[in-house]
């Protein structure tokens, strides 16, 4: 038994952990930070999940190159370059930013968002060192520097109380919203707790949340060069419950998630795509995957169109197992097509209208011919969103 | 030895074969027709290849009900619905339509496309038997009336003169401009011809030619339920020669396939998409197929961005093999990317938005880790595309 408790200023909540956003210059506009820190007073665990995109970038190389077990106790983030395809040189200019920084770190981290191919600025990013208050405690402003087509920052906490009245604090900001995609997110997010957490559960509980979390969500089907989801643990409480962190770090990656969807490049609304009476596990996936990167889907989504038709064909094309004769699908409650012809009256369509207006709702596809299922988040696809992607320079 | 004639007015050219297109009421604008023939004085060999699609429509369904090898003098072709998830009564309502056909035919067929989920409206379409003039021979009636969100009608034909002075003519009609997918398209394409084709090489040389034409194009990467490429041959002639036909085909079928990327939904220009130096075809085809169906890129396209960094993660997201020291990306000749860094100077990015600007170029990818090659062509993302898609209930 334990209780989980929702906390304003997200990371402000963690103990021993100091935090700070400036801007220096990467970015135009000076009121948002565009290089930040997290740090613990103390040396933390850390676990990580990093893109499946073979080019990896430079940070995630250089994450990579600590020995197995490292201890960290300093992570540097800068907005607007991602550090990708920038070759060996990449890697060592992280190593020349991290050797200055002027305060006593172990194994320093750095994690990168923005274009790809560009080397960093080094003296710009340096130049930040000055500017930080490494004594501060401002989640909004860090989490507002990692920023980059986002259009609010993305930051929760959580306190779980155990049954025997200890208690631990888990919070977390990230960015993303576009390249937001079924295996992994262009997306940036970082976990910090104070629970007494073994390295062990930390890898384990972390790859089980990425999993139900952001690896289900999509944005556009692309996968980026620089994906991370990193987990702090400085153990500075002895509170400790594995079923009550796993329920946490779930919630924490499931909120932002759904916020960065909400915030998807352009997107109006939020859609789950569930899949259910598969055959299999892997077919549900596989077509609710499908569903939530169909640009026929998505615009029709945009269109407020209780077009059934292409979510039909889209099931079809995902090459699953499906039967057209057990085919059902409904939007939210409401039963739009099944064998028993026709179902699509003009009633009918204009509650699905209705359904379709609202910020969020559920196409359920129930298969009839197993028993999986899966549900991916989805949302529609705007002008907008052609146009924040043909203007700006990932 | 043979001469590859290209021929205006399409399938007038070939000898023993009707056609014409009228306006049943199923199309607003009158101007235009929406129920079309193509019929043969003398029963034809027929080859097709369908859909992928496991939600087949049931004009599909109708066609496979007959004996393999059935010869055929008829097809029907409607536009503005696609009888498709239209269950049992779908391939009812062919036979009842099929049934008035007031002249006397062989093992008639149906092709539709249109929205889905709608009973075609039989009362309307049975209804062009009486507007048909059965001896007419206007092609580009008959084109026209197939047409969706098609902004022009696309049709083509040859003549193919042997070295002993004989000849036969191959001519075809197509309709299709969104759903275009590289597992074969939103499209219906019909082909004629009056060689003397034996039906063997009918069936061989269609895959192939469909393999490396339509299925290697993407507008927006869905497959239909009603995608159909058929073959018509009557014999007329008594020309052939397998080399000749096959290369023919393949013309027919390639230009007809880059009408429909041209005519992309919203689309401004045709990108060919090439990868070279795979470790193996598959993986070729993969990150050249991943490529023409990326949204980043797609948009980056629609914007003239040389955005190098798009194309080499899209590659890297696409799971094959490739090393980022070795990859090489070329827009057209321009050498963009390479490890020796850094190489967008201003001066080659100012060349890259002028290829860019153009209608057509081909961006090519050497990951210089093996000799296998593919090109796969694709298109921009628009305003358009999404004002298209988010209207027309497909």
């Amino acid at each position: 038994m334990f209780d989980l408790i929702s906390l304003k200023n997200s990371l402000q909540n963690v103990e021993g952990f100091y935090f700070d956003g400036v801007n220096v210059g990467l970015r135009d506009d000076k009121e948002q930070g565009d290089v930040a820190f997290i740090r613990s007073d103390t040396p933390c665990e850390v676990s990580a999940v990093f893109t499946t995109n073979r080019f990896r970038a430079a940070p995630i190389k250089h994450f990579l190159n600590y020995k197995k077990g490292f201890k960290s106790d300093f992570l540097l983030i800068n907005a607007k370059n991602a550090n990708a395809m920038t070759g060996k040189r990449g890697v060592k200019d992280i190593e020349e930013i991290l050797s200055k920084i002027p305060i006593k770190v172990t194994n320093p981290l750095m994690s990168s968002t923005g274009v790809i191919g560009v080397p960093l600025d080094k003296e710009k990013i340096i130049s930040a060192f000055d500017k930080f208050d490494f004594d501060a405690r401002d989640a909004k402003k860090t989490a507002r520097s990692i920023m980059t087509t986002d259009s609010f920052e993305k930051e929760i906490a959580f306190r779980v109380e155990l049954s025997d009245g200890s208690f631990f604090n888990i919070a977390a900001i990230a960015k993303g919203a576009g390249m937001i995609n079924p295996a992994m997110a262009t997306m940036l997010c970082f976990i910090i707790t104070d629970a007494n957490i073994p390295k062990e559960d930390m890898d384990e509980l972390l790859k089980e949340a990425v999993d139900e979390s952001f690896n289900n969500i999509s944005v556009d089907g692309d996968t980026s060069t620089n994906d991370s989801v990193m987990l702090f643990a400085n153990h500075k409480k002895s509170a400790y419950d594995k079923n009550a962190f796993s329920f946490a770090l779930k919630e924490i990656t499931k909120e932002l998630s759904m916020m960065i969807l909400k915030d998807g490049e352009g997107s109006n609304k939020v859609v789950a795509f569930e899949i259910k009476g598969a055959k299999s596990k892997e077919d549900a996936k596989k077509a609710s995957k499908a569903l939530s990167n169909s640009l026929l889907v998505k615009t029709a989504l945009f269109g407020e169109d209780p077009n059934w038709g292409r979510i039909a064909s889209t099931i079809g094309a995902s090459g699953i197992e499906c039967d057209e004769e057990k085919l059902k699908i409904f939007y939210d409650e409401l039963l739009i097509y099944s064998k028993d012809y026709p179902t699509l009256d003009p009633k009918r369509e204009l509650e699905a209208t209705k359904i379709m207006k609202k910020d969020s709702f559920k196409i359920v596809c129930d298969l009839s011919i197993g028993s999986a299922s899966h549900v991916s988040y989805g949302c529609d696809l705007s002008y907008e969103y052609v146009k924040i992607n043909a203007d700006y320079r990932t």
